[in-house]
């Protein structure tokens, strides 16, 4: 258990006092375009204007459960995609994209007591439908509809939706992205499913979360074998297991008060139940399990502990094991789950009043993640709970081994699927928090502007107006980014600004006396003193889009060398160094 | 008008036989994905299912008027996205995201009698919800609610919702993506406008449609001016301005009839209205409008005649003048507009049944793009109309000043915009069909593995599995995309066609002996006869990383002498050649 020791060891690196302040977004945000100065984000306060509103007037909002995306928020969160589909592309997936709404029968009885928080569209005539609730079912419902395809690696990023309860700075919204990349097709067992592991961690390597997640692995088979050995009655089973998924948040005397006072189980069955879901930890627990006589007759378990023994030999080829925890009690709601099922985690999943100690004075046996009741009133579970300290961000990623979904259907297409979704909104909240405690998120640019072109000249000076959109597009069709001042007459101070304000790296200045003879000048902005380009260098117009680009080249060069990229989130055109433990340090570190 | 006649001369380029043909999907499509082998794609027949359906029975399928997309189609758009936002990015464009249903109060009055076409959520407690009809109005809701904004050059490519009578394959759907492009702010006048049309000249010079597009422009003050000086009364302005639009579908006789029998105009002033919106050009047209003695006094006509005469010099220095065509019967259905408006075509915009003539026998005043019966009964306007000839593409970007929306939200809030929506859909239907014809298509690649691992052996060979997945490991690690085959003893033929029908450039074959000595061979797939490296090359183990990589690059070089792209769509990493009319030929030609 050595490696797991250490990989939580080093679960200490989102600072508590970051992930507060990042709670109350107003408070914190600042939001800057080009040519605006930085201000504060006055966003509309919504309970405020619920309260006094005059009924004629109108909501200025979103509604409640989702956002704008904008300024650095949007550029973070495009890294955080970028960075999932390069790995996503590196083994072989390809994309498909379905529609936001499906017919409402395909969505029907796939969630559920979930269903609940499917959000349906009005009838307006014609067909009745939902918005998807996740990106599982549409693919599973595609491959149906689409009985020849045997075999593909799909990935798709794309908004879902789900009626919840919100805690928006969690990451726990109405409208939220998942990733989502799954394998089809029959296979030798385990190999895609190790190679779904094995991206899990790529990506949160990349992400530059070394050291900073962990993934809780468990078998369906294995758990049913428990429940089964352990003498739990068959129709009791799905209660039970959903009872076990809570011992991630509350501790065993309540999840036995559960079982027993509230879903009938004996004590004596309870207990036994207990012996193994509190087994974790790396391969020593499946020797456990594979040596316990009691557990040789049953089937499921051995089908599970076989499945496990392989996977194990696999993960150890693809070097993830030190990532992995072999969990015991991490059942996953879902109903559709038929075999290796898993959750990732970070600090910061767990609820924070029970962080600290696994078993915590929480009391409630409801689950955090979905409410059982259903919304009755107007705005009933509406409220934000970001502020709450029993909601944790959760798992950022889940997935597993689903191999009856499609029959469900097409009987005649029976293509069994092993997949993961990443859990982007949540994975952002925690980036976000560690950029902010870091100093990471100044270093954000809104947009990729390379150059800023200008003029400036003496008295009688016209602007240049023609000259600059001339040079401006001179850079374009050199596919330069560039940009240049709407002023007809922009005065030189001006100019500087705008291009300082959107961090623009160069300036192309263009003056009268230097334009007649022929010439530009380059001029890198924030120089040191004693840089000798610090004043910026004269070159013939004609030579403009090489001297451009060698520069740019150069600062690039510079700037990689500087810095890996934002918290490892930014750099992915690069390489990845690879998993190799110890090899690269969380860029991080509170 | 030279420069128009070459451009038009040019819409040639859409073989009307590939376009016929594409109108059948479920006919021409073939799908394929890695490991399977290409295959006729045998969609659910809607039609079919429709009719004989048992009530009890699951319908599989997607929405009316929405698709899933996959396969080639999904490559192929989403390197239009790419080309897009290269270009938006360019131009100094950051990127918001907004939710996709907002208040239905925020939606409420914008559309005009297109209203209906707007997909409401289902009232199950809480807000009362809308699908999003389009970017402009969420966009000038976040400007409204964020006051401290007061400029902003916005990107926003997403989907958007109408439930209108969908034709599929001229991408008329029901859920379908714009991209969008506006300039937010207080500025000398048509700089932002002008920089909009160089904007869509770089997209489709860049999605390889030089000579194949053309935009229409005009002006919203130039239109009313025209109108007031003929006389049309205040309260018919709109509705005779929504009878010249109809002019690029029908014939001047039956707008004529529309003014005066519908509508009420008097007979004189139809065709004074007449000697005006018949103009269209250059800056000649300005010229005239500019000498007209009997539009001097109308101050609307005053400022667009002005607006114009910069824009020219404008568009003049950005090198985009050969691409305009000044028409003064544009006119654009939407309120909002305040100023410049503009249009861009190609081919296939105009229905079928009239595209060779101006003037068809075509008699419905029927606009096709919106019908103006609300959807009543089950049904009504779901069948899809792709293969009517009285349907055409329609336009395929649009867009103009509108100056005033953000007020209508927050009276404190007025930020003067202007915009382009680029129809992707409808751009990726052109795009498809020229690919068709001109074999493009097959060349599209599926996913983007560049190594296939695999291994062989003689007696007693064991598959050579965790050889194989270190392998990959190690390829993965560096950054390279690669696969193996997911048996444990995979038959060789079996592996080299997995890489075949994946299109895989690459592969790594470790072989007993050869591992023995610490080698392996790589072999590039599809090589000619005689080439030195058709049977492969054997490295060092520890050289494989460089070795690859330097063959990739080698590749990726020679591809790139070999063709610029697919269609002009694909080369998006390049540089663009810039808009120097001539230099570039058109890629596909019939």
């Amino acid at each position: 258990m050595s490696y797991l020791v250490r990989a939580f060891a080093r679960l200490s690196t989102v600072p508590r006092s970051a992930l507060r302040q990042y709670q109350n977004p107003k408070a914190s945000r600042v939001f800057s375009h080009s040519y605006s100065s930085p201000t504060l984000h006055p966003q509309v306060d919504e309970e405020a204007e619920d309260m006094g509103k005059d009924k004629a007037q109108l909501s200025l909002k979103v509604p409640k459960g989702t956002q704008d995306w904008e300024g650095k928020d949007m550029v973070i969160r495009d890294r955080i995609f970028s960075t999932i589909s390069t790995v996503f592309k590196r083994h072989g997936g390809v994309t498909i994209d379905t529609p936001v709404f499906e017919l409402r029968e395909i969505l029907a009885g796939k969630y559920g007591e979930d269903s609940k928080l499917i959000y349906d569209l009005q009838d307006q005539g014609g067909e009745l439908c939902s918005l998807r609730y996740d990106l599982t079912v549409p693919f599973a419902r595609w491959l149906a509809m689409n009985p020849q395809i045997q075999n593909i690696k799909r990935y798709h990023i794309a908004k879902v939706y789900r009626r919840d309860q919100p805690a928006m700075t969690k990451g726990r919204k109405r409208e939220f992205y998942q990733c989502d990349f799954d394998i089809a097709g029959t296979y030798d067992p385990m190999l895609p499913d190790a190679e779904i592991l094995r991206i899990i961690c790529e990506i949160f390597q990349e992400l530059g979360w070394n050291g900073k997640f962990s993934i809780k692995i468990n078998h369906r088979g294995i758990l049913d074998g428990v429940f089964a050995v352990c003498g739990v009655p068959a129709d009791k089973i799905r209660s039970i297991s959903s009872a076990v998924d809570k011992l991630d948040k509350l501790p065993w005397d309540d999840v036995r008060k559960e079982m027993v006072e509230e879903k009938g189980l004996s004590e004596e069955v309870a207990d036994k139940i207990w012996d193994y879901v509190q087994n974790k930890g790396g391969p020593e627990i499946l020797e456990k399990l594979q040596k316990d006589e009691s557990l040789k007759d049953n089937q499921s378990m051995q089908k599970g502990l076989s499945d496990m023994e392989l996977l194990f030999r696999y993960l150890s080829a693809f070097n993830v094991l030190p990532f992995i925890e072999f969990n015991l009690s991490l059942a996953r709601g879902l109903d559709y789950y038929t075999g290796l099922i898993y959750e990732v985690i970070t600090e910061g999943s767990a609820p924070s009043s029970s962080s600290s100690t696994a078993h915590s004075l929480q009391r409630s046996s409801k689950k955090v993640s979905s409410s059982s009741k259903p919304p009755a009133s107007r705005n009933p579970d509406d409220e934000d709970r970001s502020a709450d300290p029993s909601v944790g961000v959760g798992s950022i990623a889940a997935g597993g081994r689903y191999d009856n979904l499609t029959e469900k259907f097409n009987p005649r297409a029976l293509v069994p699927c092993v997949g993961i979704s990443f859990g982007v909104d949540r994975i952002f909240s925690v980036t976000k928090a560690r950029m902010d405690a870091s100093g990471g998120t100044e270093k954000v640019r809104l947009n990729e502007v390379d150059v800023f072109v200008m003029a400036f000249g003496g008295k009688g000076f016209d602007g240049m107006l023609e000259q600059r959109m001339h040079i401006a597009r001179t850079l374009w069709e050199a596919g330069i980014k560039a940009e240049f001042s709407y002023k007809v007459k922009p005065k030189l101070p001006a100019q500087f600004k705008a291009a300082e304000v959107g961090g623009v790296p160069f300036a192309v200045i263009i003056a009268e006396e230097e334009q007649k003879a022929g010439k530009v000048k380059i001029k890198e902005l924030g120089l040191p003193e004693g840089n000798p380009e610090k004043e910026g260098v004269l070159v013939r117009l004609g030579d403009l889009v090489p001297e451009v680009k060698m520069r740019l080249r150069r600062k690039g060069r510079r700037d990689g060398e500087e810095e890996e990229g934002i918290d490892g989130v930014g750099d992915i055109s690069a390489e990845t160094e690879g998993l190799k433990i110890g090899a690269r340090d969380p860029v991080v570190e509170s």
